[in-house]
């Protein structure tokens, strides 16, 4: 488990904007469900809009879709046997929390639980369901965030394809040379 | 100048999944611009199809939205000082080609010029245009694809914001542990 503070939801691109793997957890009637997913991108600040792809055989799809709310969780590289098994796993049997050992957390604003063991959770309500059919895109609004206080950088896991993640390396800044309206 | 090959677009997720920061370049009626974007996701394999968000107050946004083309070029940490100086200018002058040494390389489906000095260049069309006004989003479709033949996963970057980047670690296969369905 990780403990983690509430994190301001306008900078959450801090850590979806460099690509890493998300675990999407979520739940419908008391059914929970953790997907693994590498298909999203930031798409607005404030709101704090984040677009996710979710393939319509995932059994997530429907609980996502019906509960209209999931929790965008950031694991780490050590949970990279959770990440594959989930993605191994398909539809609602067994239940993930419990065959990849991981924790449900309550969350504050949406039904659906937080991972424990991941360092970020942002808790989402579906704002934008009319790019579903079309493009299997989900739109969400990250309405509360919570991250691990250190490290500031964990070390996520960025998927290639064909089962090879590429670990994230340093951390650099070079915010002397942005002009400011652009950081 | 990078010497690419052709590569299969509908495995480009390789490169931009792990969620670099790309150069897209783009041409209308002779006048050429480039920009730098964090936020885009893989949106289909087959057609290959990329969601772009292009920021309204950007020049290329007309550029891209009025030639109904691109390149979506991914550059390489070495080329970081071009990357931060074109997210600093706005507007089409200076040309951004000449005044950060780039190269325009001629496309072969597109009008708009790949970037010589990048890794990968996708050429790209707009093929959905009904998400600019709501979301900025653009969804291209990529049509022809260029990759350096090495090395097989070059140093990107990708930004957290705050004049900051990630710079790509080590790549790590775990092929033997995926369901081949879902590699």
């Amino acid at each position: 488990m990780i403990k983690k503070k509430n994190f301001p939801v306008d900078k959450i691109r801090r850590f979806l904007e460099p690509g890493p793997i998300i675990l999407i957890s979520s739940v419908y009637k008391g059914e929970r469900d953790i997907m693994t997913a590498g298909w999203h991108m930031m798409m607005s600040f404030d709101p704090s809009l984040v677009g996710c792809f979710v393939w319509d055989q995932n059994h997530s799809f429907s609980t996502i879709r019906r509960s209209k709310q999931c929790v965008i969780n950031i694991p780490t590289y050590d949970l990279v046997d959770a990440v594959i098994g989930i993605g191994n796993s398909h539809g609602p049997t067994p239940d993930k929390f419990v065959k990849f050992g991981l924790t449900a957390v309550e969350a504050s604003k949406v039904e659906a639980p937080l991972i424990g063991e991941c360092f970020a959770s942002f808790e989402s309500k579906l704002i934008d369901t009319s790019l579903i059919n079309k493009y299997s895109l989900f739109v969400f609004e990250v309405v509360k965030a919570h991250v691990a206080a250190s490290p500031k950088y964990p070390k996520t896991i960025h998927y290639r394809g064909d089962g090879v993640f590429m670990v994230s390396g340093r951390s650099v800044s070079y915010r002397r040379r942005f002009k400011r309206v652009n950081l």
